[in-house]
Protein backbone atom coordinates (compact mmCIF):
# COMPACT_ATOMS: atom_id res chain seq x y z
CA UNK A 1 0.00 0.00 0.00
CA UNK A 2 1.30 3.38 -0.71
CA UNK A 3 2.27 5.43 2.11
CA UNK A 4 0.65 8.58 0.85
CA UNK A 5 -3.14 9.15 1.68
CA UNK A 6 -5.23 8.55 -1.01
CA UNK A 7 -7.73 11.22 -0.70
CA UNK A 8 -4.79 14.05 -0.55
CA UNK A 9 -2.63 12.17 -4.04
CA UNK A 10 -5.99 12.85 -5.83
CA UNK A 11 -6.26 16.60 -4.68
CA UNK A 12 -2.75 17.34 -5.73
CA UNK A 13 -3.33 15.31 -9.22
CA UNK A 14 -6.71 17.45 -9.79
CA UNK A 15 -4.97 20.77 -8.71
CA UNK A 16 -1.86 20.00 -11.28
CA UNK A 17 -4.32 18.91 -14.08
CA UNK A 18 -6.47 21.53 -13.84
CA UNK A 19 -3.57 24.03 -14.43
CA UNK A 20 -2.08 21.70 -16.82
CA UNK A 21 -5.32 21.65 -18.95
CA UNK A 22 -5.50 25.66 -18.58
CA UNK A 23 -1.91 26.10 -19.97
CA UNK A 24 -2.82 23.84 -23.09
CA UNK A 25 -6.42 25.91 -23.55
CA UNK A 26 -4.35 28.87 -23.62
CA UNK A 27 -1.79 27.56 -26.13
CA UNK A 28 -4.53 26.66 -28.40
CA UNK A 29 -7.14 29.54 -27.49
CA UNK A 30 -5.39 32.03 -25.74
CA UNK A 31 -5.37 33.05 -22.24
CA UNK A 32 -8.58 35.71 -23.13
CA UNK A 33 -10.92 32.61 -23.68
CA UNK A 34 -10.06 30.72 -20.77
CA UNK A 35 -12.61 29.61 -18.49
CA UNK A 36 -13.61 27.70 -15.20
CA UNK A 37 -16.38 26.12 -16.96
CA UNK A 38 -14.77 24.63 -19.80
CA UNK A 39 -11.97 23.39 -18.16
CA UNK A 40 -14.34 21.52 -16.13
CA UNK A 41 -15.67 20.03 -19.19
CA UNK A 42 -12.71 18.93 -20.70
CA UNK A 43 -11.51 17.41 -17.20
CA UNK A 44 -15.01 15.76 -17.11
CA UNK A 45 -15.36 16.96 -13.49
CA UNK A 46 -18.40 19.24 -12.70
CA UNK A 47 -17.80 23.18 -12.38
CA UNK A 48 -18.23 23.31 -8.44
CA UNK A 49 -15.47 20.51 -8.28
CA UNK A 50 -13.16 23.48 -9.48
CA UNK A 51 -14.60 25.53 -7.59
CA UNK A 52 -13.02 24.12 -4.63
CA UNK A 53 -10.06 24.62 -6.00
CA UNK A 54 -9.69 28.33 -7.97
CA UNK A 55 -13.14 30.40 -6.72
CA UNK A 56 -12.96 31.85 -10.38
CA UNK A 57 -11.35 32.50 -13.24
CA UNK A 58 -8.62 35.50 -11.98
CA UNK A 59 -8.20 33.02 -8.90
CA UNK A 60 -6.31 30.53 -11.51
CA UNK A 61 -4.61 32.92 -13.70
CA UNK A 62 -2.81 34.46 -10.33
CA UNK A 63 -2.04 30.67 -9.70
CA UNK A 64 -0.59 29.97 -13.13
CA UNK A 65 1.26 33.38 -13.05
CA UNK A 66 2.56 32.60 -9.90
CA UNK A 67 3.98 29.42 -11.10
CA UNK A 68 5.00 30.55 -14.08
CA UNK A 69 7.64 33.30 -11.64
CA UNK A 70 8.67 30.65 -9.56
CA UNK A 71 9.59 28.14 -12.90
CA UNK A 72 11.69 31.44 -13.97
CA UNK A 73 13.28 32.18 -10.50
CA UNK A 74 14.02 28.01 -10.04
CA UNK A 75 15.90 28.02 -13.55
CA UNK A 76 17.84 31.27 -13.17
CA UNK A 77 18.90 30.20 -9.42
CA UNK A 78 19.99 26.57 -11.07
CA UNK A 79 21.61 28.00 -14.25
CA UNK A 80 24.13 29.53 -11.83
CA UNK A 81 24.78 27.48 -8.72
CA UNK A 82 27.72 25.45 -9.45
CA UNK A 83 29.38 28.71 -10.67
CA UNK A 84 32.05 29.60 -8.50
CA UNK A 85 30.60 33.04 -6.60
CA UNK A 86 33.73 35.12 -8.38
CA UNK A 87 33.41 34.06 -11.77
CA UNK A 88 31.37 36.88 -12.56
CA UNK A 89 31.29 36.97 -15.98
CA UNK A 90 30.06 33.49 -16.08
CA UNK A 91 27.10 34.10 -13.80
CA UNK A 92 25.62 36.56 -16.06
CA UNK A 93 26.53 34.97 -18.97
CA UNK A 94 24.60 31.85 -17.93
CA UNK A 95 21.91 34.09 -16.23
CA UNK A 96 21.49 35.93 -19.46
CA UNK A 97 21.15 32.58 -21.81
CA UNK A 98 18.66 30.96 -19.35
CA UNK A 99 16.67 33.16 -19.10
CA UNK A 100 16.32 32.85 -23.04
CA UNK A 101 16.27 29.42 -22.73
CA UNK A 102 13.37 29.09 -20.29
CA UNK A 103 11.60 31.31 -22.49
CA UNK A 104 11.95 28.85 -25.68
CA UNK A 105 11.24 25.74 -23.30
CA UNK A 106 7.91 27.34 -21.46
CA UNK A 107 6.51 30.06 -24.09
CA UNK A 108 3.12 29.83 -22.61
CA UNK A 109 4.63 30.87 -19.22
CA UNK A 110 6.46 33.51 -20.80
CA UNK A 111 3.42 34.86 -22.51
CA UNK A 112 1.11 34.76 -19.50
CA UNK A 113 3.67 37.09 -17.21
CA UNK A 114 4.98 38.96 -19.77
CA UNK A 115 2.79 39.34 -22.67
CA UNK A 116 -0.21 41.14 -23.45
CA UNK A 117 -2.29 41.56 -20.22
CA UNK A 118 -5.72 39.71 -19.76
CA UNK A 119 -8.63 41.92 -20.72
CA UNK A 120 -10.75 42.53 -17.07
CA UNK A 121 -7.96 40.57 -15.39
CA UNK A 122 -6.20 42.70 -12.44
CA UNK A 123 -3.02 41.03 -10.69
CA UNK A 124 -3.36 41.08 -6.89
CA UNK A 125 0.08 42.74 -6.70
CA UNK A 126 0.95 41.53 -2.49
CA UNK A 127 0.68 37.96 -4.61
CA UNK A 128 2.31 38.37 -7.53
CA UNK A 129 4.88 41.29 -6.95
CA UNK A 130 6.50 38.87 -4.53
CA UNK A 131 6.49 35.75 -6.88
CA UNK A 132 8.36 38.43 -9.71
CA UNK A 133 11.05 39.91 -7.48
CA UNK A 134 12.20 36.14 -6.64
CA UNK A 135 12.70 35.41 -10.15
CA UNK A 136 14.93 38.40 -10.70
CA UNK A 137 16.92 38.00 -7.29
CA UNK A 138 19.30 35.78 -8.46
CA UNK A 139 20.45 38.90 -11.13
CA UNK A 140 20.31 41.27 -8.35
CA UNK A 141 22.16 38.99 -6.03
CA UNK A 142 24.91 38.51 -8.99
CA UNK A 143 25.67 42.14 -9.69
CA UNK A 144 25.39 43.47 -5.84
CA UNK A 145 28.68 40.64 -5.44
CA UNK A 146 30.38 42.42 -8.53
CA UNK A 147 29.64 46.09 -7.44
CA UNK A 148 30.75 44.66 -3.67
CA UNK A 149 33.83 43.73 -5.62
CA UNK A 150 34.43 47.10 -7.32
CA UNK A 151 34.18 45.60 -10.79
CA UNK A 152 30.60 47.07 -11.64
CA UNK A 153 31.15 49.90 -13.90
CA UNK A 154 28.39 52.10 -12.52
CA UNK A 155 30.02 55.36 -14.18
CA UNK A 156 29.22 55.09 -17.59
CA UNK A 157 25.58 56.01 -16.75
CA UNK A 158 23.73 59.18 -17.57
CA UNK A 159 23.39 61.18 -13.92
CA UNK A 160 20.19 60.15 -11.54
CA UNK A 161 17.44 62.39 -11.45
CA UNK A 162 15.74 62.82 -7.94
CA UNK A 163 12.95 61.25 -9.03
CA UNK A 164 14.76 58.18 -9.89
CA UNK A 165 17.26 57.83 -7.16
CA UNK A 166 14.08 57.92 -4.89
CA UNK A 167 12.33 55.15 -6.16
CA UNK A 168 15.58 53.18 -6.40
CA UNK A 169 16.48 53.79 -2.74
CA UNK A 170 12.56 53.05 -1.49
CA UNK A 171 12.97 49.60 -3.64
CA UNK A 172 16.68 48.98 -2.33
CA UNK A 173 15.12 49.44 1.29
CA UNK A 174 12.44 46.65 0.37
CA UNK A 175 15.19 44.43 -1.10
CA UNK A 176 17.62 44.21 1.77
CA UNK A 177 19.75 47.49 0.73
CA UNK A 178 21.34 46.39 -2.47
CA UNK A 179 22.95 49.67 -4.10
CA UNK A 180 20.59 51.50 -5.95
CA UNK A 181 23.02 51.33 -9.49
CA UNK A 182 22.76 47.76 -8.76
CA UNK A 183 19.12 47.45 -9.10
CA UNK A 184 19.00 50.07 -11.90
CA UNK A 185 21.49 47.57 -13.56
CA UNK A 186 19.68 44.83 -13.00
CA UNK A 187 16.32 46.39 -14.12
CA UNK A 188 18.21 47.32 -17.61
CA UNK A 189 19.72 44.33 -17.86
CA UNK A 190 16.27 42.13 -17.58
CA UNK A 191 14.88 44.59 -19.85
CA UNK A 192 17.54 44.53 -22.56
CA UNK A 193 17.34 40.38 -22.55
CA UNK A 194 13.63 40.68 -22.28
CA UNK A 195 13.46 42.73 -25.33
CA UNK A 196 14.91 40.73 -27.75
CA UNK A 197 13.29 37.38 -26.26
CA UNK A 198 9.91 39.39 -26.67
CA UNK A 199 11.02 39.93 -30.25
CA UNK A 200 12.02 36.70 -31.10
CA UNK A 201 8.63 35.04 -29.13
CA UNK A 202 6.29 37.04 -31.18
CA UNK A 203 8.27 36.62 -34.02
CA UNK A 204 9.14 39.88 -34.75
CA UNK A 205 12.52 39.63 -35.68
CA UNK A 206 13.43 41.09 -38.79
CA UNK A 207 13.10 38.41 -40.94
CA UNK A 208 16.74 38.29 -42.23
CA UNK A 209 17.82 37.01 -38.48
CA UNK A 210 17.04 33.40 -39.02
CA UNK A 211 18.47 32.45 -35.67
CA UNK A 212 18.00 35.44 -32.88
CA UNK A 213 19.91 33.58 -30.63
CA UNK A 214 23.22 34.99 -32.65
CA UNK A 215 21.87 38.32 -32.06
CA UNK A 216 20.95 37.27 -28.26
CA UNK A 217 24.48 35.90 -27.50
CA UNK A 218 26.10 38.93 -29.05
CA UNK A 219 23.79 41.30 -27.05
CA UNK A 220 24.95 39.25 -23.40
CA UNK A 221 28.37 39.83 -24.58
CA UNK A 222 27.87 43.52 -25.02
CA UNK A 223 25.94 44.16 -21.90
CA UNK A 224 29.06 42.54 -20.09
CA UNK A 225 31.51 44.75 -21.78
CA UNK A 226 29.37 47.74 -20.80
CA UNK A 227 28.72 46.58 -17.06
CA UNK A 228 32.36 44.88 -16.62
CA UNK A 229 35.05 46.83 -18.49
CA UNK A 230 35.80 43.84 -20.88
CA UNK A 231 37.95 44.43 -23.98
CA UNK A 232 35.73 44.00 -26.69
CA UNK A 233 37.89 42.88 -29.16
CA UNK A 234 39.75 39.94 -26.56
CA UNK A 235 37.50 39.58 -24.36
CA UNK A 236 39.76 40.14 -21.19
CA UNK A 237 38.82 42.43 -18.18
CA UNK A 238 40.39 45.37 -18.60
CA UNK A 239 41.13 46.03 -15.24
CA UNK B 1 -23.65 69.07 -52.64
CA UNK B 2 -20.61 67.63 -51.60
CA UNK B 3 -18.48 66.86 -54.71
CA UNK B 4 -17.31 62.77 -53.47
CA UNK B 5 -19.87 60.11 -54.28
CA UNK B 6 -21.55 58.79 -51.54
CA UNK B 7 -21.67 55.28 -52.28
CA UNK B 8 -17.36 55.70 -52.36
CA UNK B 9 -17.79 57.58 -48.90
CA UNK B 10 -19.83 55.12 -47.31
CA UNK B 11 -17.63 52.01 -48.44
CA UNK B 12 -14.90 54.51 -46.64
CA UNK B 13 -17.16 54.69 -43.93
CA UNK B 14 -18.23 51.26 -43.48
CA UNK B 15 -14.35 50.00 -43.51
CA UNK B 16 -12.93 52.65 -40.94
CA UNK B 17 -16.26 51.76 -38.52
CA UNK B 18 -15.33 47.83 -38.85
CA UNK B 19 -11.73 49.07 -38.31
CA UNK B 20 -12.86 51.03 -34.92
CA UNK B 21 -15.23 48.45 -33.85
CA UNK B 22 -12.83 45.63 -33.30
CA UNK B 23 -9.53 47.89 -31.67
CA UNK B 24 -12.86 48.60 -29.35
CA UNK B 25 -13.73 44.95 -28.78
CA UNK B 26 -10.14 43.79 -29.02
CA UNK B 27 -9.59 46.44 -25.62
CA UNK B 28 -12.55 45.13 -23.95
CA UNK B 29 -12.42 41.15 -25.02
CA UNK B 30 -8.81 40.86 -26.05
CA UNK B 31 -7.49 39.93 -29.90
CA UNK B 32 -8.28 35.96 -29.53
CA UNK B 33 -12.16 36.64 -29.07
CA UNK B 34 -12.32 38.75 -32.31
CA UNK B 35 -15.06 37.51 -34.70
CA UNK B 36 -16.53 39.42 -37.67
CA UNK B 37 -20.07 37.73 -36.49
CA UNK B 38 -19.49 39.43 -33.56
CA UNK B 39 -18.84 42.90 -34.85
CA UNK B 40 -21.36 42.45 -37.67
CA UNK B 41 -23.86 42.54 -34.70
CA UNK B 42 -22.30 45.29 -33.35
CA UNK B 43 -22.17 47.21 -36.41
CA UNK B 44 -26.01 46.16 -37.13
CA UNK B 45 -25.08 45.14 -40.82
CA UNK B 46 -25.48 41.56 -41.81
CA UNK B 47 -22.31 39.33 -41.67
CA UNK B 48 -21.85 39.21 -45.84
CA UNK B 49 -21.62 42.88 -45.54
CA UNK B 50 -18.29 42.25 -43.52
CA UNK B 51 -17.11 39.57 -46.23
CA UNK B 52 -16.69 42.26 -48.54
CA UNK B 53 -14.11 43.93 -47.04
CA UNK B 54 -12.46 41.05 -45.02
CA UNK B 55 -12.85 37.40 -45.93
CA UNK B 56 -11.84 35.60 -42.36
CA UNK B 57 -10.60 37.25 -39.50
CA UNK B 58 -7.34 36.61 -40.43
CA UNK B 59 -7.29 39.46 -42.93
CA UNK B 60 -8.88 41.41 -40.75
CA UNK B 61 -6.20 41.20 -38.02
CA UNK B 62 -3.54 41.89 -40.96
CA UNK B 63 -5.15 45.34 -42.02
CA UNK B 64 -5.07 46.18 -38.13
CA UNK B 65 -1.19 45.12 -37.90
CA UNK B 66 -0.81 46.78 -40.77
CA UNK B 67 -2.32 50.02 -39.99
CA UNK B 68 -0.69 49.77 -36.71
CA UNK B 69 2.91 49.73 -38.25
CA UNK B 70 2.24 51.92 -40.56
CA UNK B 71 0.56 54.42 -37.78
CA UNK B 72 3.72 53.90 -35.78
CA UNK B 73 6.35 54.25 -38.66
CA UNK B 74 4.18 58.02 -39.22
CA UNK B 75 4.95 58.86 -36.19
CA UNK B 76 8.32 57.85 -35.76
CA UNK B 77 8.90 59.69 -39.35
CA UNK B 78 6.91 63.03 -37.93
CA UNK B 79 9.50 63.14 -34.50
CA UNK B 80 12.55 63.58 -36.12
CA UNK B 81 11.35 65.98 -39.32
CA UNK B 82 12.19 69.43 -37.92
CA UNK B 83 15.07 68.81 -36.26
CA UNK B 84 18.49 69.54 -38.38
CA UNK B 85 19.91 66.21 -40.22
CA UNK B 86 23.23 66.92 -38.31
CA UNK B 87 22.07 66.74 -34.58
CA UNK B 88 22.15 63.00 -34.12
CA UNK B 89 21.57 63.58 -30.14
CA UNK B 90 18.38 65.13 -30.67
CA UNK B 91 17.12 63.48 -33.11
CA UNK B 92 17.94 59.74 -31.24
CA UNK B 93 16.26 61.17 -28.54
CA UNK B 94 13.70 62.29 -30.50
CA UNK B 95 12.64 58.60 -31.90
CA UNK B 96 13.23 57.49 -28.59
CA UNK B 97 11.27 59.30 -26.42
CA UNK B 98 8.66 58.80 -29.38
CA UNK B 99 8.31 55.27 -29.60
CA UNK B 100 7.51 55.37 -25.70
CA UNK B 101 4.60 58.17 -26.23
CA UNK B 102 3.22 56.06 -29.44
CA UNK B 103 2.96 53.29 -27.29
CA UNK B 104 1.45 55.03 -24.67
CA UNK B 105 -1.36 56.52 -26.63
CA UNK B 106 -2.32 53.52 -28.34
CA UNK B 107 -1.42 50.56 -26.19
CA UNK B 108 -3.94 48.06 -28.33
CA UNK B 109 -2.02 48.65 -31.65
CA UNK B 110 1.07 48.20 -29.55
CA UNK B 111 0.17 44.84 -28.15
CA UNK B 112 -1.54 43.96 -31.58
CA UNK B 113 1.77 44.25 -33.42
CA UNK B 114 4.57 43.36 -30.29
CA UNK B 115 2.15 41.41 -28.00
CA UNK B 116 0.89 37.68 -27.31
CA UNK B 117 0.93 36.55 -30.68
CA UNK B 118 -3.25 35.94 -31.91
CA UNK B 119 -3.61 31.70 -32.02
CA UNK B 120 -4.15 30.35 -34.65
CA UNK B 121 -3.06 33.70 -36.82
CA UNK B 122 -0.19 33.15 -39.55
CA UNK B 123 1.07 37.11 -40.72
CA UNK B 124 1.57 36.71 -44.49
CA UNK B 125 4.77 38.32 -44.04
CA UNK B 126 5.14 39.62 -47.56
CA UNK B 127 2.46 42.13 -46.42
CA UNK B 128 3.35 42.55 -42.38
CA UNK B 129 7.48 42.67 -43.01
CA UNK B 130 7.31 45.24 -45.59
CA UNK B 131 4.88 47.03 -42.73
CA UNK B 132 7.52 46.60 -39.95
CA UNK B 133 10.72 47.40 -41.87
CA UNK B 134 8.91 51.18 -42.95
CA UNK B 135 8.07 51.20 -39.01
CA UNK B 136 11.86 50.97 -38.54
CA UNK B 137 13.18 53.35 -41.06
CA UNK B 138 13.95 56.53 -39.76
CA UNK B 139 15.68 54.99 -36.86
CA UNK B 140 18.06 53.37 -39.05
CA UNK B 141 18.61 56.48 -41.69
CA UNK B 142 19.25 58.51 -38.35
CA UNK B 143 22.40 55.89 -37.60
CA UNK B 144 23.58 55.49 -41.17
CA UNK B 145 23.82 59.13 -40.85
CA UNK B 146 25.80 59.24 -37.55
CA UNK B 147 27.87 56.24 -38.99
CA UNK B 148 28.41 58.36 -42.36
CA UNK B 149 29.48 61.16 -40.32
CA UNK B 150 32.26 59.01 -38.45
CA UNK B 151 30.05 59.31 -35.02
CA UNK B 152 29.24 55.51 -34.24
CA UNK B 153 30.66 53.92 -31.94
CA UNK B 154 30.85 50.26 -33.63
CA UNK B 155 33.73 49.45 -32.00
CA UNK B 156 32.50 48.67 -28.48
CA UNK B 157 30.65 45.81 -29.44
CA UNK B 158 31.60 42.10 -29.10
CA UNK B 159 33.15 40.70 -32.25
CA UNK B 160 30.48 39.24 -34.81
CA UNK B 161 30.34 35.80 -35.71
CA UNK B 162 30.40 34.70 -39.29
CA UNK B 163 26.20 33.60 -38.83
CA UNK B 164 25.55 37.05 -37.51
CA UNK B 165 27.60 39.04 -40.31
CA UNK B 166 25.94 37.14 -43.11
CA UNK B 167 22.42 37.37 -41.52
CA UNK B 168 23.16 40.84 -41.01
CA UNK B 169 24.76 41.28 -45.23
CA UNK B 170 21.36 39.78 -46.36
CA UNK B 171 18.84 42.45 -45.00
CA UNK B 172 21.66 45.06 -45.75
CA UNK B 173 21.29 43.69 -49.06
CA UNK B 174 17.87 44.43 -48.87
CA UNK B 175 17.61 47.66 -47.26
CA UNK B 176 19.66 48.91 -49.94
CA UNK B 177 22.93 49.00 -48.50
CA UNK B 178 23.15 50.67 -44.95
CA UNK B 179 26.57 49.34 -42.92
CA UNK B 180 25.65 46.10 -41.24
CA UNK B 181 27.02 47.42 -37.80
CA UNK B 182 24.15 50.01 -38.33
CA UNK B 183 21.58 47.57 -39.08
CA UNK B 184 22.82 45.41 -35.78
CA UNK B 185 22.52 48.63 -33.35
CA UNK B 186 19.08 49.77 -35.14
CA UNK B 187 17.68 46.17 -33.46
CA UNK B 188 19.38 46.27 -30.63
CA UNK B 189 17.87 50.50 -29.45
CA UNK B 190 15.15 49.14 -30.62
CA UNK B 191 14.67 45.85 -28.53
CA UNK B 192 16.44 48.21 -25.94
CA UNK B 193 13.08 50.68 -26.07
CA UNK B 194 11.05 47.63 -26.76
CA UNK B 195 12.17 45.78 -23.81
CA UNK B 196 11.29 48.86 -21.51
CA UNK B 197 7.79 50.09 -22.98
CA UNK B 198 6.31 46.35 -23.17
CA UNK B 199 7.32 45.96 -19.45
CA UNK B 200 5.77 49.17 -18.59
CA UNK B 201 2.53 48.66 -20.82
CA UNK B 202 2.15 45.09 -19.45
CA UNK B 203 2.19 46.19 -15.90
CA UNK B 204 5.54 44.36 -15.40
CA UNK B 205 7.97 47.29 -13.72
CA UNK B 206 9.00 46.72 -10.20
CA UNK B 207 5.90 48.18 -8.03
CA UNK B 208 8.66 50.71 -6.78
CA UNK B 209 8.91 52.19 -9.87
CA UNK B 210 6.09 54.76 -10.42
CA UNK B 211 7.20 56.46 -13.29
CA UNK B 212 8.74 54.06 -16.06
CA UNK B 213 9.13 57.28 -18.03
CA UNK B 214 12.17 58.28 -15.56
CA UNK B 215 13.81 54.80 -16.34
CA UNK B 216 13.11 55.47 -20.12
CA UNK B 217 14.76 59.31 -20.31
CA UNK B 218 17.77 57.25 -19.02
CA UNK B 219 17.81 54.72 -20.92
CA UNK B 220 17.79 56.53 -23.83
CA UNK B 221 20.58 58.73 -22.39
CA UNK B 222 23.07 56.15 -21.82
CA UNK B 223 22.46 54.38 -25.27
CA UNK B 224 23.60 57.89 -26.82
CA UNK B 225 26.49 57.90 -24.34
CA UNK B 226 27.13 53.88 -25.50
CA UNK B 227 26.67 54.93 -29.01
CA UNK B 228 28.18 58.88 -29.62
CA UNK B 229 30.30 58.46 -27.07
CA UNK B 230 28.81 61.23 -25.15
CA UNK B 231 30.72 61.91 -21.63
CA UNK B 232 27.66 60.41 -19.10
CA UNK B 233 28.60 63.28 -16.46
CA UNK B 234 28.18 66.52 -18.53
CA UNK B 235 26.29 65.10 -21.50
CA UNK B 236 29.14 66.30 -24.01
CA UNK B 237 30.23 64.62 -27.08
CA UNK B 238 33.54 63.32 -26.37
CA UNK B 239 35.12 63.57 -30.10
Amino acid sequence: MSPRPKKNQQTINLQEAIKDTAWKQIAEYGAPALSLRGLARVLGITAPAIYNYYPDRDALVTALIVDAFTSLGESQKTSIQDLPPGDHTARLTALGLNYREWAMAYPQRYLMIFGTPIPGYHAPEDITVPAATWALQPLIATLQAIFEDGSLRVDRSALMTPDLASMLASWSQFAGGPNVEVLYAALIIWSRVHGLVTMEIGGQMPSFITDPGEVFRREIENIKIQYLNINPRNGKTLY
